[in-house]
């Protein structure tokens, strides 16, 4: 394998600027990158609004309007397994072969390492603004989560209410 | 399909006398209703104590004393699934068709919105004393427990030992 | 439990008149019927086309019909667990207490026997004419299988277009 | 949603110059395309040799070699459910939301049918010589497969030994 | 890891005296002896009719009647998880680490070959009387089967009410 | 059934010099022992650093330096099934037959009385300085583990790089 192929997993609930930031920044060390977008099986809840579909659209629509080139990401939805021993094969086995692994996560961090991966922690970006639960908490709120998201990603979520299906899925249960 | 038929989803830890009430009066707003016990795999835990089948006898028994005609509700467990992509056209496999729900649950209430469903939040009871986990509370406690639930609740939770099975695993671990 | 309260277990694929003859035949033995709906979670395969919510619908219209008291049968869903081990267990926790088992699947009697269960093979029907394959072979090449179902089935059938569906997903892909 | 977005589901085990066909043609007809690599769990079989990451790098490899546009369409494994009933909603959690649906096999054109969906037969190709079955009989046997699969598609073959892979799994078991 | 650890796997349906034989030709080869109990959570079935736990019992009772010390080797159930990508990783979680790995099976052979590890084909036995389907296959018509397992195996069969438990789910079923 | 065997059920993360006396003390009372390893598919976790075969290898290599004897114990790893009314049949599956179960977990001792079972509390041990939550605790903070594990176990974690792998998770993650 000679191409340089990188992975770069994140839930992206829901894909803001910080991960545009990253990305980009990766494509300094890499040829190619895949994108796993972890918990694939997981949304409508409070931290997990947006399904693996609406995800994978958030990001290659994102994607296509910088300078990255399309032919050299894959964007992959990853399902949970829920046993550590093999999550990393799992991943392993849903992608292209890679030999980097670029993640802020310990436990990813260490399962990659005992699978052999070279390991490194993603550039940084301004994490005081960009988080995903605090962009989840503003959208919630009602406060300004535009300005933290791309474009794309902004009309995304309009099409599908998705501010309205966060907003309900966070209200109390009336009996039991 | 011509009939008016309900879906109402609940756990029923354990059927009680505000679930009655609230069967009741919602046949006056449909013709059939389903009624699905939810979280249906689900036991022997101390917001779960019964099983499935035992949750289905409470309400059958209960429901035979009642005026409601046999032949006009279908009790069906639900088995969770994990996805909530899925869960309303999981639930929608199991039971007969139906044309409009009613659960004060919001995620319940937005999954099925999002299947275009007609979704109506319960009509009301008494939620100051009968609710699952204040009656659960007092079964622990020995309190009474029995006046909040259905005469033929309070014999088949006899029957089955269901109090000390409460007790029981509400104890503390003595070692790992 | 005082009550004498049987299991009865088929895929119903459809519901047949042959269901309906054992089931009223049963009824001279027991005060109680349980009736489990087999592969509750298969559907739109050639031998199991309709789904279980379906086949409730087809066994509680047919029943109601007759004159067994509604009150006196469940009907429930049972999905496949592929574990032959834990199955007779799984069963038990998705309906109410039984003491008499009724089939004449020989895993099922073996089973049920291991849980030590009274197992007693169905009384017997019209076998050369009433059987789930032989009525959905009839389905697929437009014979007559109306006249081997109960009025209700065969207007469910109907009002889902379950012959096209048997019809459609009994062709030949044309490429791989 | 105003673009035009279409589903080609297959398991491409492997991909094939049928496949290519197919896709380009597909293009007329839609301004998007998602693809998605069917049984994406399953690997390391006669009939399914190849992993989904493996199949996902034979069709990215191979279609950014084309005129198709990269970030014109979507490339993503789905795995089974085993749940017919759910299978449709399943794929549609996994993908961009679509409006016509492609596929030649008959189970799946009824199951996105009664899921509201447009479902086109795909267009034809030369299917005497190109065929999942024959290309990996051609594998086995030692004849020439080459001649079938795109350029970068034998390329990766080779790299992950595919072929002795099929081989070897296709031996008689010594004992049991 | 200075030990020298196997690991042989086998569905063992039953145990029988080739499993033995293996055994102790393999233990000239390595220090220590994993045995994994294939298809862990498969029971009566014509052709896996035991469940892991009586075939661990049948292994431990033959193998500590023969010289081979009782601490140089581990019995361990290792259940199906139908991910042929994963299945290897599956078995090193689920048992000590290893260096050689002992399979007849082409398809054992490849998995654990592509995890890197060391892979032999174990030492002949007679395969003309002793397999598992012809040993399964006398029990259902009454034959000699006796004569093919070890005294602890016959022991366990009949305390178990092995063969009638086969003969039974041999049976055609009466109707559906 | 004439021996007398018993069962212990627990998680060993790790194992400890607790377990080891309590299993000495068992075997006061019993014939043979059945020892499950619980949550045997969890590893990486706070709670659950190591995997089932690690921890198989913990608890073989630490007996056989008792005077136990080797072919009195059955060491079985038991992966959670997550459905309580399964639970003990599930298990009763996967090992050999037993007559008495030891636990202090309050569930467990409610699931197996429930199957009929005779239940014992565990024999006490020194429960101030030896518990999993302890040892794990003294294992992140770099304090004085070795003291409470058997020194088998201490080799196998340095073997497996076991203290760096309890470190590097219990990390904070980056970002999101």
């Amino acid at each position: 394998m000679k191409v340089k192929r990188g992975l770069l997993i994140g839930r992206m609930q829901p894909v803001h600027n910080g991960h545009v930031e990253i990305i980009k920044k990766i494509f300094n060390l890499v040829d190619e990158l895949i994108i796993g977008i972890g918990s694939g099986q997981i949304s409508h809840e409070i931290n997990n609004p947006f399904t693996a579909g609406e995800r994978v659209l958030m990001l290659q629509n994102t994607l296509k309007e910088t300078e990255i080139p399309s032919d050299s990401y894959y964007i992959i939805p990853i399902v949970d397994i829920n046993n550590n021993s093999l999550w990393a094969t799992h991943v392993e086995s849903l992608i292209p072969e890679f030999n980097v692994v670029f993640s802020g996560n310990p436990l990813v961090k260490r399962l990659f390492k005992e699978n052999n991966y070279d390991v490194k922690t993603p550039p940084l970006f301004d994490r005081t603004n960009l988080s995903g639960r605090k962009i989840r908490n503003k959208m919630v709120k009602g406060k300004n989560w535009q300005s933290c998201l791309p474009e794309s990603v902004v009309k995304i979520i309009k099409e599908i209410d998705g501010i309205n299906r966060l907003k309900e899925i966070n209200k109390k249960e009336i009996n039991e």
